[in-house]
């Protein structure tokens, strides 16, 4: 028997082990999506216990805590947080299987150094421990973010973002990690949504750009775009129900767009008019620009009305949505390919069954402008454990060239979420050494551990042209 | 090599031995969803042979029968039962993979003694000694319960049962075992089935309520609701397509209704929201009563029409149905959670596809009201199997708390297939037993000791509310 | 560590190994469904280097290079063949996990008698010593399909073919192995396609029979059907996007046959009507001859406009569709079985995720009238690698009976390919000898041993009804 989550956690191999230690331990980490706020870097908020850093905004905490039975005022309610915390350290010892009972211990040992196991009987243990080095300055955000071998991340931004905190950090010559926007415009996109035209309205305001139409908005968006790409900016998200492809005429799209401003919400399948619109606007711009344009697909957000209606979006209640279809994500894919605008891109699924139909997908469009230029991304959000991010890789191997893969990003709003890039490359490492110990690859650790270093870094900064 | 089927069988580490024998062996069964009938409980029925057990009414074995090329003359035909039985033996031999041959050897093993393998060859002498041994009174159906350690059984009633044969049970101080029914409304559900109005008779006359609308009909429910209360039950389910939200406005359903009692079958959509209408209402009956609703979804049934004629439902034609959608699903939880009504739910997909789907619809409704409020079912049907069982409490352990599943049912016609909880703590004890000599949960015995036998049964006690 | 690839690649068990060597290893291979082209059997063609044989029309390896990067010159450009080579090369270092990377050192092996590693470094190397064995006269066609122990194969050809290759091969008495036809009858269904009416003239001249009418078609196609019949065509196959059933009245099909013949497009409706009342009369032919009818439907194909404009079909751009209907698929075969017309069927889906759901189907169909009358295919195309392999046959299996299995297929356009049938047979006596070293079936090797060398060729022998 193993011992628990020990140094060679996850390695079943003799390969695996050497593959982790000797190449994927101490290689950097280049976190390209999640979203923490920038503010907090550049302020380098300091933490007063580990409730506020692990439960503060943890919406994948938050959902344990319920199913395991816990009222709403021991979540984000306003028990205090000593009481937080021993709920989650009743809810965690029920998480077997579950990639939070392994995080929060990866988490504990590397941030921590505690070794030791939490749950209800230990809670006050952990809590005093944790609470005592939290007031460490080594525990200060960028301190945390120094430690963990971070050269670069991108968070997440609106296009009326001012990246004030961006600049901020950039011009900190004490702060060598590089931090950059990506570009989300999901709002600018979202023409069903009733606060639409107010953003728009913002929009206009940042971009000097007075919005009447369709192409009114594609001009404010470019200038948007030129800003951000000024800051650095080399990625593009979106959170997408599915990949779709109505396409419509200019005129068609006008005139949805036109009704819109006149308060008139599109019926569904204008809405998809308009969003395909949108996207293949966009699409193009990256392609311009030389960005990466990530699709995030596959979610029903919000499900539960009334939780909505008390704690607002992303608070735990979003769930897979099963009607994709890979006809129309390849239509879409094939829109911008037929003029030779098709940009980088990196197509997530949150349904895990999608895997392989991504993957045969990507195959339709990769072209010699890029190696692996259309990417599956790693396992998304409750795909993020053992058993999804080895069914993504298996399935990545089976069907393209898993040597190419841009591999993980953390997609977390929290400090302490870098060790899922070294849970993320103890199951690479795992899955290679399965295949050399059986005989599947040659054990020639030269290649191999190249494959391991690229995967967990090179590739990714080769893929968006960082400079690092 | 190990033993074919020994005392370890599925139990692949130390620590998988140890959950199994010293925890889940010997705790009792709680089967809270099956299709024996009361009927032979009640008159303790017994049986005349092995084929009479096996063959008499279980189209899980008659379809592998086909599939191996038998006419149906030895299958549901008038062929003698010696000769059915070695048909069986044929078919089963070719079972390699299958959970029949399991069950079968399992059964043979625990009911007859007998620890050899069942095939064409050894036919004759597995024939004889089971149908021996069915002479003997520890054979009588009351004696099978009690020597498989149940200590409560929920059959499946519709609500114009009388429920005769549980008041006679529960009046029988010699048999301690509890009998309770399960609530299932499907035909009052069905609008377009042509013997609706039929049934709508039947439960008018023994409810004392006349049905000429929709309201009519709830009250109709309301007493059926009330003396199925009043008898034990704690449970309801429901077969569907699939979990539709189709909402429609109280005149609306009471028009499709009323044009129904016209003699009118309605559209498909009109279908769809009567359905809407009839969960909506039942849902919010069970919370009132605090029982748990089960959806069973993902079926298409009688696909052979050629067979149907001859045979009618349930004789081994129905298939997986792959048009589901978890958006849907959602929604009409919504739909009940949002006034506060939404009743423990276990969810079922015939699909093994819809497992991440259905676990992360689970996690935007679970509250304080329970623990485990909403919950993914035991594999079910045709995913009664070590693959399935070992991915569905994979998938409700990456997305949620396995430690508070209410584990396995056996869903059965016979009373022999108690055995197929002992399959299921295998394969939980086994998945268990991997985690933690894998390192990726502390080898605490008596954690993980409670862990099964909660799964196994004192879940399932304290979720229902049974009196145990 | 198991060496790399050596004589018990994938045999993790000494059961497997001895089902392997004992049992699998020296049955004939029987290869009832693939793509080579009988006139280079007929002429016995041999091959000038190795970049012709594995890269003149593979389009699963175009777009591995193609997802590395390399430039379309390389692929399917006019790079010299060396240079290409070499491309494949690099390529190939990648794509670990991929079946790729297993087939090419499997055919470097049996054919080559190189037990090396093909990558960047080794390339030159292989390219001289392929080329060199490649003209020897052991390495013609012909000799190549003697020294893979092949006794049949079966080619897909067109309705119009002529056969004249099939007749020349088969009056040719040194060349033993049997290369029969089968039918494809796609140009003539697809009548969506703008070529249509230029296909039903060629159809027309071939059969004599003037086609203005669905019945003349019919008509048509019957005098094809006779004269295949007697070529030894044993079976059809059918490239669907989906398997449909929207059934419509005799007159219904013949309007929209009458609106094509005027040079109309149909609706997609009116499509699905069309192919489902042609599936329907062909479905019921083959039942009268006998026939096995392949439906492979899961396929989108030609997503890539630019290339495919520059390019054409069967390039490599094509991904898998997700929107089949497991309901539809059991209404068709329902639609034959109800007058008793429905052939011995074989599904195959690109989509691995319908596995389960086509193990139902097959259920409900199976009578005595075959052994195995309904069949699952073999993992097809995107899915025939190990992981697609394994899966496949452990849900057919878990749902039916896998000793009844017909086997593997090549679906291959190389001649190089049969090394495929040793891949899946290793994968097969793997599966099987993880299940007994389990303790799951017995280790009855006469049994175990029978049952490989009916899945490996007996059972297919039997199957289609072939003389051999």
């Amino acid at each position: 028997m193993k011992s628990f989550m020990d140094k060679d956690f996850l390695l079943s191999t003799a390969t695996a082990q050497t593959l982790f230690h000797d190449f994927a331990e101490h290689t950097p980490i280049l976190d390209y999506h999640c979203h923490i706020n920038p503010q907090e870097i550049a302020e380098d908020r300091r933490f007063e216990n580990i409730t506020q850093v692990w439960l503060g905004g943890d919406h994948y905490k938050w959902r344990q805590m319920r199913s395991n039975g816990v009222d709403e005022y021991y979540i984000t309610g306003d028990a205090p947080d000593r009481e937080k915390f021993q709920k989650w350290a009743e809810t965690l010892e029920k998480a077997i299987g579950n990639p939070l009972y392994h995080w929060s211990h990866l988490e504990l040992q590397r941030y921590f150094g505690y070794t030791g196991t939490l749950n209800s009987k230990t809670a006050e243990e952990v809590w005093n421990l944790c609470n005592a080095k939290l007031q460490d300055p080594s525990m200060s955000v960028r301190n945390i973010i120094r430690q963990s071998n971070v050269t670069l991340i991108c968070t997440t931004d609106d296009p009326v973002d001012s990246l004030e905190w961006h600049k901020m950090i950039a011009a900190d010559p004490d702060f060598p990690v590089q931090v950059l926007p990506a570009w989300r415009p999901d709002k600018a996109m979202n023409i069903e949504k009733p606060d639409y035209t107010d953003y728009l309205a913002k929009l206009s305001a940042v971009s000097g750009v007075e919005i009447h139409s369709f192409a009114d908005l594609k001009e404010a968006l470019k200038v948007r775009l030129s800003f951000f790409d000024s800051m650095g900016c080399r990625a593009s998200d979106h959170a997408l129900e599915y990949v779709m492809y109505q396409p419509a005429s200019d005129e068609e799209i006008e005139a949805i767009f036109s009704r819109r401003m006149a308060g008139q919400i599109p019926s569904y399948q204008e809405e998809l008019q308009f969003k395909t619109a949108f996207m293949t606007f966009v699409g193009k711009e990256y392609h311009r620009l030389g960005w990466a344009m990530q699709l995030h697909y596959g979610t029903k957000r919000d499900n539960n009305t009334l939780r909505y209606n008390q704690l607002g979006p992303d608070t735990g209640y979003d769930c897979i949505n099963t009607n994709g279809s890979s006809a129309e994500m390849a239509a879409f894919l094939n829109g911008l390919n037929v003029t030779d605008q098709l940009p980088k891109t990196i197509i997530y699924s949150l349904n895990p069954v999608d895997n392989a139909a991504i993957c045969t997908v990507l195959g339709c469009f990769q072209d010699s402008s890029a190696i692996g230029k259309i990417q599956q991304g790693s396992a998304w959000w409750f795909n993020d454990h053992k058993v999804g991010m080895t069914e993504q890789m298996t399935s990545l191997a089976n069907l393209g060239l898993l040597a190419n893969f841009i591999g993980m990003l953390t997609d977390s709003r929290s400090f302490l979420s870098y060790t899922r890039h070294e849970y993320f490359r103890r199951i690479l490492c795992d899955l290679l050494g399965k295949w050399v110990e059986n005989g599947e690859y040659p054990a020639d650790m030269d290649v191999l551990g190249k494959m391991v270093k690229d995967i967990s870094y090179y590739n990714a900064v080769r893929y968006f042209g960082f400079s690092l």
